[in-house]
């Protein structure tokens, strides 16, 4: 989670809410990883967790990513939860809750719907108190600098201390 | 719809499902069209509506593509029905229905969830029939090269005439 944190303090440089994600393979060598560019590559789709499963599995000319463990600073919404049940991942770590968003427990729980073809272990709460104030730090400058105290981003997570822990 | 079958019809030349999609701009324009290149890219995130979504807004320069319809041959699972909504689109309309992964509908509802901050028109069952069809042929001629008649293609979408017309 420390390298993921780390991704995510990459992001505000170029405008991004600072969410950072790291893909472990198997055999616990660091996959890929990545922070939040949407803003930067003007690309909906550009989430941390996207960008850090698509470039392994490309890298390793393998889509299906099993064994492989998502760490991500704050919960992943209903595209990213997904896309890790897409690429066949093992496990998704988490820190911070997003309860306005969050696939991954707090309004869906898609990695583990027995519905779907594939299910994960997940895994909540981690270093949550440091991914929570990289967020609440960002948002808090934004409204800082904003004339009506609204800031200029309009997809802030609600943090929170609940999860599957 | 037309269009998007006509892409859908490109992906088994590289072994990849046959789904396509075309996205539509509130002009009424192209923006972009493609279809699923998971094995192609061996990309778990490169179902066609992910490709649509960011080569049309990254072409565009601007991640929002409000006023923009996506139209799809097969429902879309909770990672494409995830991006469309982080995309702020106004529509999709897709053709069949998808029981075991779709999340517009069959299995969630993402992009009408009024708890996620942006929600959008659906329109399902779209020349249905031959949008299944396509999946239905592909299926089957898999099925019929495969010495236990399994087929190697372990996602076949559960076809079905419902959806919220």
């Amino acid at each position: 989670m420390e390298a993921a944190l780390a991704e995510a303090a990459r992001a505000p440089a170029h405008g991004d809410v600072p969410v950072g994600a790291v893909l472990v393979g198997p055999d616990g060598q660091l996959a890929a990883a990545d922070h939040n560019r949407r803003e930067e590559l003007q690309d909906p789709t550009a989430h941390a967790e996207m960008l850090v499963l698509s470039a392994a599995a490309r890298r390793a000319g393998m889509w299906r990513l099993e064994g492989h463990t998502l760490v991500v600073t704050l919960e992943s919404c209903a595209m990213c939860a997904g896309a890790a049940v897409a690429a066949r991942l093992e496990r998704i770590v988490y820190g911070a809750a997003d309860l306005k968003a969050g696939a991954a427990w707090s309004l869906y729980n898609i990695p583990q719907d027995r519905r779907l073809n594939h299910r994960m272990e997940l895994v909540a709460g981690v270093l949550e108190r440091e991914c929570a104030s990289v967020l609440a730090d960002f948002f808090g400058r934004l409204r800082s600098r904003s004339p009506d105290g609204a800031g200029g981003v309009d997809e802030r997570p609600v943090l929170d201390q609940a999860g599957p822990g």
